[in-house]
């Protein structure tokens, strides 16, 4: 027997049903159309395809909790070396949850809910305090990462969360 | 002096700004409204809040190359314990990028094309070769890390880049 779907699943079926309804896409191709990729927030209030600007079948989308660079370079590599990407825009956001606690504090956080040992010392959740300078710091890890492909763009911008714009920092 | 924008830059730049125009967010707050995140691939080919109906501020969003658990492990903590998330939907998908190589062929590919040694011999791409098995193995692994918040669901799912559909695994 079927096991009953949570609320958030069966939105998820309910509302892939009407999407699959309308699906026109099936014909595009693995590699990104226009050889970008965006890596960005998790953040539940940004909708980078609207956002951004990003069509379908046009650039790959990394997205994780700070819009991390570090947390990306699996996926970096991937998009770079086996699908053709060559250039890359790291977007990161005013109001970002990571402005807001330090690895101490995380810790003891996630600790403190399991009841045991999760995170050790060392666990780095990559939290910054300075937005501006933590997407100048990721851009620049980016380029001297060795990985980033021969001649690849790297560009650093911000997202309002205030208005919607982006900005370019780097 | 403005440093001259590429295309993919400019086309961002632009369409922003059309964007931001009808910008009506600004009310969220951090936390997803529905309290649950998706794990989903960066492929081109998915319009994640389209295709899995997320609406803005419903949801966290993770993506990277294969939908990996592993990868969106810092990400997960931070969505859960900092951010009240209950609620994990794994999303990986058909014609995967990941299913096309082996870690062996991706170290050879990526130091290949930048001379040197990039990816040394224990460099783990997570590559896959069974798509549901794959879906079922990182399910699990959520499962056991510990970290998963006490009594949050976990699901595995594929999304079907052939027709759009979504099905769940486990």
């Amino acid at each position: 027997m079927r096991k009953m779907l949570t609320e958030n699943q069966g939105h998820l079926v309910a509302s892939n049903k009407e999407y699959a309804k309308h699906f026109t896409s099936g014909h595009l191709p693995i590699p990104p159309a226009k050889k970008y990729l965006v890596v960005t927030c998790m953040d539940a209030r940004i909708p980078p395809m609207a956002a951004y600007g990003i069509e379908l079948g046009d650039a790959h989308v990394i997205r994780n909790a700070g819009g991390n660079a570090r947390d990306a370079y699996r996926s970096i590599l991937i998009s770079q070396h086996m699908l053709g990407t060559t250039e890359i825009l790291l977007i990161k956001h005013t109001q970002c949850g990571m402005l807001t606690f330090t690895n101490e504090q995380g810790r003891k956080i996630v600790n403190g809910h399991q009841g045991h040992e999760v995170c050790g010392p060392d666990f780095d959740f990559q939290p910054f305090s300075d937005l501006e300078a933590s997407v100048r710091e990721d851009v620049k890890w980016l380029k001297e990462c060795g990985g980033v492909v021969k001649g690849g763009m790297v560009s650093g911008w911000v997202y309002q969360c205030e208005d919607g714009m982006v900005k370019q920092i780097c």
